[in-house]
C-alpha cells in the first residue's frame, strides 16, 4: 500500500488535493482573534465559502490553537493578537473574544486599517460602540457586528413579512428565550440571550423603541441576573417584550409577533417548520366615543408555514461582510444597529437595578 | 305506549325518579346569583355533590333562565336577585355576575346572613374586599372566593410539591397565559387573565410579594390593556412573572415554578401529564467573595410526571364550600386570599399607567 | 320570592319558555333506541337542530331512562323498544344498540315503514348489511349509517382536496388510533377503532380496496383482539393500513394521506390545526428501462393549516339526515358506504385468525 | 508574526501537538473501507477514543478521500480496498460500504485474520451471513455488526427496563419509523429503516420471532417498496409491528413497548427525555371460562423520565468493539445478531411480494 497522495500523483489529476478554488486577487483574507465558543464558527464559514481565506487564528489558549491546527493546518496561530494587527496581508478582522475585550481590540483593528467583523454584543458600553462607529467611518472601513439571528432564513422571513405589510401594522414581539444555561460571570442574562431578541427586533420592527422598563432577579450571591423581563415602549400601538432565563427547566424559544392581519408564531426549536403564520385576529366595529358600542369580532383563518431558506446563517453572513468589503456597502448589521442593541442593553439593565423603572433610550439620537 | 312515569309507577319502584338522595337537615340550600358564563358551571357542581341543593337561580335575562328551567325543572327562577336574601330556607349565595357588580350584591348577602361563595376577581377594590372580610367576621360566615385553579389536582401537587420542600428553596413562578380571547370592556387582561395566576401563587408559594411593577397595552382606543406583564418582587431570592394577552394566535398555558432542588414545569393544555417535575438545577461551589472562583455546574436527572387527582376542581371546591359551612373552618381561598389578589391587580393596574413604577403591596397590613 | 313560572306569567311574555321554536308539519319525530355512550349525543343533536324532535326514547336500563328523563322532560320513555315501531308518530328511528343487535332492530324499524340510521359498525355480518340495505329499497326509506367523522370539517376537507385533485394521485393512507382503551368483550379492536378510519377511507380515496391483509393479538385469555394491523390493497399503486391498539401508554389520532402533489397530516387530537397540507413530494427522472438512471428528487414546500368547519359533526349528520329524509336524497354514509365497512371488518378478522392470509373483498359485488 | 509551531517550540512545550496520547503497544489500528455516509462517522469514532487509531481509509471516489485528507492528514488513503488486507499493521477492518458489497470484503477481511465490524444490514442474504460466522469463528476473529441503535442510552435503558421485569411481561412492541427520505435503488425501506428496529428488539426482547407477515408499496415503477408494514409474531402473547415510509410529510420515530406492569413511550426525536416510562396497564379479574365475568380494570400512575446516558452511541460501540477484540469477548451485536436480523429482513421482503403471506424464521437453527 502506498500513501494516497503519491499513488494519486501518479495516476490522476492530483490538483483537487492542493487547490480546490482558483485564487483570484479578490479573495478577503481573515485574521479571527479568539477560538473558544464562537470562534470556530467564524473560521468554518470563512473557510468554506468562497471569496475568504482565514490565514491566521489568535487565542490565548495553546489547547484552542492545538484544535484550530488539527483541524486547519494550513492557517497560522498565535497566541498574540497583536500580530494580526500588523500582518499586512490581512483584509478583515473577526473577534470572537469576551465582550469586555470587544472595544480595544475592535479600535486597534481599526485603527490598524482593518475591516472588522465584531461578535454580539459589540461592546458593553454604549460610549464604546459610538466610538467604533466614528473611527470606521473615518477610515471608511466596514464595521459590522455579528447578530447572527438576522441572517437565518425564519429572521429574514418575518422581516418580509412585516416590511411587505403582510401582517398589517405591528402590535406586539413578545419572545420567550429559557433553558437551563451557562451562568456567565461578567454580564447578566440580557446580555447572553435578550442579545438576540434585540437583534431580531432591530431588523425587523418597522420602528425603535424609546424607552424600556426591566427586572430581574440573581440567584447566586454576587453574580448577574440569571433571569429577566424586559418591556420595551415604542410609538404607534407597539409593545416589546423578553423573557430570559438561565434557569428553567425546559429550553424554550418562541416569539409571537402580532399585526392588525395576521400574526406569526416563531419557535427555533422547530425542526423544519419555524415561522407559521396565522390569519387571525380582531375586528373592531363602533366608534371610540362610545365604549358600549364598540364590538370586538375574532377572524380565524388558515394558517401558512412558508418554506425557509435552510442556508446556515452564519455563510450568509460571512457572504454579505466580504459583499460589504467589496462593494463599500453597509451592512445590515452595521455598528449603528450593534450600537441601538447596547444601548438598549445598557438601559435595561439599570432598569433592573431600579425595579422596573422606565428608562428613556434617546436611540435617534444614538444612532445619529 | 305509554308515559314512563306511568308505566314505572305501576311495575317498578319509581322513587329513583323523585328522589335521588335522601333529603336530611344537613343539606346545604344554595342560591345562585347570575347564569351567565360561569353560574351554569356553579348551578351544575352544586347540583351534582351530595349535601347542597340549588333551590333558587336570579339573572336579569330571561332566555338565561329558560336554559335553567329546562335543565333543572325544579329550581326556583327570579329576575330580581334581592328575592334570595329574603327568602329564608336559603342557606349561601353564591354570585357569578361581573365583578364591578359583586362587592354590593356581596354584601347584602352577608348582611342577610347568608354564607358567601363569590367569583373572582373577589371585588373591583380592595377597600371593597376589606369590608366584606369585616361583615363575615362580624357575622360569622363563610367568605369564599371562587379560586377554581386552587382546587384543581396540579395546582394542588404544586403546593405540595412547595410545602414539602421537594423542590427545595422557590426560586421563581413564571406563567404564560394567552390566546386570541375575548376581549372584556370593564376589566384589563390582567383581571380576566393574570388573576388566575395570582391566587395560585397566593395558595402555592411559601411568602407573599411586596411589591409589583407593570407593563402593558392596549390595541383599540378607550379599550383597557389586552397585553400586560407583571413582575412580582418577594423577599428570599424569589420572583414572579406573569404574562397575559388576549390577541395571541396560539393558546399557552404554561408555568415554571423553580426551585433550589428540583423544577416544575406546569402546562394546564397537556390532557394528562399536566404537571412535570425536573431533577434539575444547578450547584455553585466556591465563596462569594471570590467572583472568579465561582463555579456552577448543572445537574440533570429524571424528570417525573406525577399522577393528579382528575376530579373537577369546581366539584372539590363546592364540597369545600359546604365543608366550611358545617364546620365553621375557614376556606382556603378565604376573603384575605381574595384580598390580597385585588390588592395586587389593583396595584399592577396603577403600575401600567406608570409604565412599569414599582408599586408597594403591603398585603401583609391589608391581610391583617 | 315566587315560582318564576307564575312570576314570568304576570309581567313578561311566558311563550318563551313553552314553544322555543313553532313545529310545522316537517318537523321529523325521532325515535332513539339505546341510551348507553352514543345514545345521549344522538338525541342530544335531534333535539338541537331544527326540523326534527326526538319523542321517544328506549333502553333497558331504568337508571338511564331516568337520566333522560332530568335531562328532557318531554321526551317519552319505554324499556321495550317495540314500543317505537308501533307507534304511527315516529317518522324514522336512530339505533344506538350494541352491534349484535343491530340487525333486528333495525329490520323490525324498516318492515315498521320507518327511516333508519344506524350507529357504526352497520351490522356484525355483511349478509345482514345487505338483507338491510334490499329492505329499506323496497320500502324506498332512508337507511344511513353513523359514520360520524365523515361528517367532520376535517374529514369532509380531506375529501375536497383528494377529489379536487390537489395532492395528486393518492399514493397511501396511514392511520394510528391508539390508546388506553376501553376493552370490549363481543367485538374485537378493529370493529371498535378501525372502523372509523374504514368508514372516513370509504368516503375520501378514489376507489375501493380488492383485499385485506391483517394481523392481531389477545392479551387477555378468550377475549377478542386488542391489538391489530390492517393493510389494505387498492388497484393503482395506493395502499392503507390501519394500526389499532386498546393498550397504549398515549393516545394517538394520526392520518398520513400521501399523494404524488401534496401531502396530508390530519391529527384529530390538535385543537385547532387538524388538518396540515405539505407541498412536499418526490419527482421522478429517468426511463423505467433504466434502473440505474432512474433520479428521485425532493420537493419541499410551504405547508398550510386550511380554516376547518367548526360545526359538531353530528350536528351536520343529523341535518343530512332530516334532510335525506324530506328529499328522498341518498345519504352520504348510506347503507352501502356501512355495508362496505362491515365487509371489510369482517373479512379483517378473518385475515387476523389467519396471521395475514390475504382475504379478497369484492366489495363491488357486495355493494352492487 | 511567526508560524505557531516554530513560536511554541521555543516557548512552550510543543508535545500537545505531537502526541495527545501515548501510544501503547495495545493500541488497535484500524481501516475503513468506504467513506461515504457512514463512513466518516466511524473514522470519527475510531479517532476520538483512546485505545484505537485509524491508520487507512479506502473509497473509490477521490472526492471522499480528499475530504479525509483535509480533515485527518496523517491517515492513509488508497481507492484499492485490497490494500487494507494486505498491510500487517491492521488489526481491525471496519466496512462502511452499500450492504451488497458487504459479504466479499468481509469475507476476504476475516481470511486476511482482521478483525470486523460491519455496517447493517451486515449481508444481503442469511447464507452469506452464516459463511462470515462460521469464517470468524474458525480463526477466533471479532465479528461485529453496526447496529448503532443498541448502543444508544435510549436503548440500554429500555432493555435494562425489560430485563430487570420493570414493564413486566412483554406484550409488544410497535415501531413508527417514518420520514421523507433518500429513496434507495438496491434495496427496499425495510433493509433501510426496518433493520434498526430489528436490532433493537433482537437486543431488547425476551424472545426471537418465529414468523412474519409483511405488505408494502413501490411508488415508482421498476424501484424497491418505499412503504411497508412488517407484523412479527413470537410465543407467549408477544407481537412486534414495524412501519416504515420513505414517502412521508412528517418524521416520526416513535416505539410503544408494552408490558403487563408498565409500558414505555420511546421517542427518539426528543431532544431529552426520549423514554416515558408510563405506570399504566391493565387489571383483568374473573376467570376465562366465564366471558361475562371478565373484568378489565385500568391502572394510571406517575409517568417518569429516566435521565438516559447521553454518551455517543457510536463512541460506546467503538470502545465495545476494541474491548472485544482485547478480551475475546463476544460482542453484544454479534454475527449471530446480525444474521438473524438479515434473515428477518429476507423473510419480510418474501411475504411483502406475496402480500402478507406468513414466512417462518426458524431462528433457533439459524443462529444455531
Amino acid at each position: 500500500m502506498i500513501n494516497i497522495r503519491a499513488h494519486l500523483e501518479q495516476s490522476f489529476d492530483a490538483n483537487i488535493f492542493i487547490d480546490q478554488q482558483s485564487q483570484t486577487i479578490d479573495t478577503v483574507k481573515i485574521g479571527v482573534i479568539g477560538y473558544g465558543y464562537w470562534g470556530p464558527n467564524l473560521v468554518r464559514s470563512f473557510a468554506d465559502i468562497p471569496g475568504s481565506e482565514v490565514i491566521v487564528v489568535s487565542d490565548f489558549k495553546l489547547d484552542r490553537l492545538a484544535k484550530v491546527r488539527s483541524r486547519y493546518p494550513a492557517i497560522k496561530l498565535t497566541t498574540n493578537s497583536q500580530d494580526l494587527l500588523t500582518d499586512p496581508k490581512i483584509d478583515a478582522i473577526a473577534i470572537a473574544t469576551p465582550a469586555s475585550t470587544h472595544y480595544e481590540l475592535a479600535l486597534a483593528a481599526l485603527q490598524a486599517g482593518k475591516h472588522l467583523l465584531i461578535e454580539k454584543p459589540m461592546t458593553v458600553a454604549s460610549e464604546q460602540a459610538k466610538r467604533l462607529i466614528e473611527e470606521a467611518q473615518k477610515r471608511n472601513l466596514v464595521l459590522m457586528v455579528d447578530h447572527t439571528f438576522v441572517y437565518t432564513g425564519a429572521v429574514r422571513k418575518m422581516q418580509e413579512l412585516v416590511a411587505t405589510k403582510v401582517i398589517g401594522d405591528v402590535y406586539y414581539y413578545d419572545s420567550v428565550r429559557v433553558n437551563l444555561g451557562l451562568f456567565q460571570h461578567d454580564v447578566n442574562v440580557i446580555w447572553d440571550l435578550a442579545v438576540h431578541d434585540l437583534s431580531i427586533m432591530d431588523y425587523v420592527l418597522p420602528s425603535k423603541p424609546y424607552a424600556v422598563s426591566a427586572t430581574g432577579i440573581s440567584h447566586i450571591p454576587n453574580e448577574p441576573e440569571n433571569i429577566a423581563y424586559l418591556t420595551l415602549f415604542f410609538e404607534h400601538n407597539l409593545i416589546a417584550h423578553i423573557h430570559v432565563n438561565w434557569l428553567a427547566p425546559v429550553k424554550v424559544r418562541r416569539t409571537l409577533l402580532g399585526g392588525s392581519k395576521k400574526m406569526i408564531c416563531y419557535d427555533d426549536l422547530e425542526p423544519s417548520e419555524k415561522i407559521k403564520v396565522y390569519d387571525k385576529g380582531i375586528t373592531v366595529n363602533g366608534s371610540p366615543e362610545n365604549l358600549y358600542q364598540m364590538l370586538v369580532s375574532y377572524r380565524t383563518g388558515d394558517m401558512c408555514s412558508p418554506k425557509l431558506d435552510m442556508t446556515e446563517a452564519l455563510q450568509t453572513e460571512a457572504l454579505h461582510f466580504l459583499h460589504c468589503i467589496q462593494s463599500g456597502k453597509r451592512p445590515i448589521t452595521d455598528g449603528e444597529a450593534g450600537l441601538r442593541v447596547v444601548r438598549i442593553l445598557e438601559a435595561a439593565t439599570q432598569s433592573i437595578q431600579q425595579q422596573g423603572r422606565l428608562i428613556e433610550l434617546d436611540l435617534g439620537k444614538v444612532a445619529a
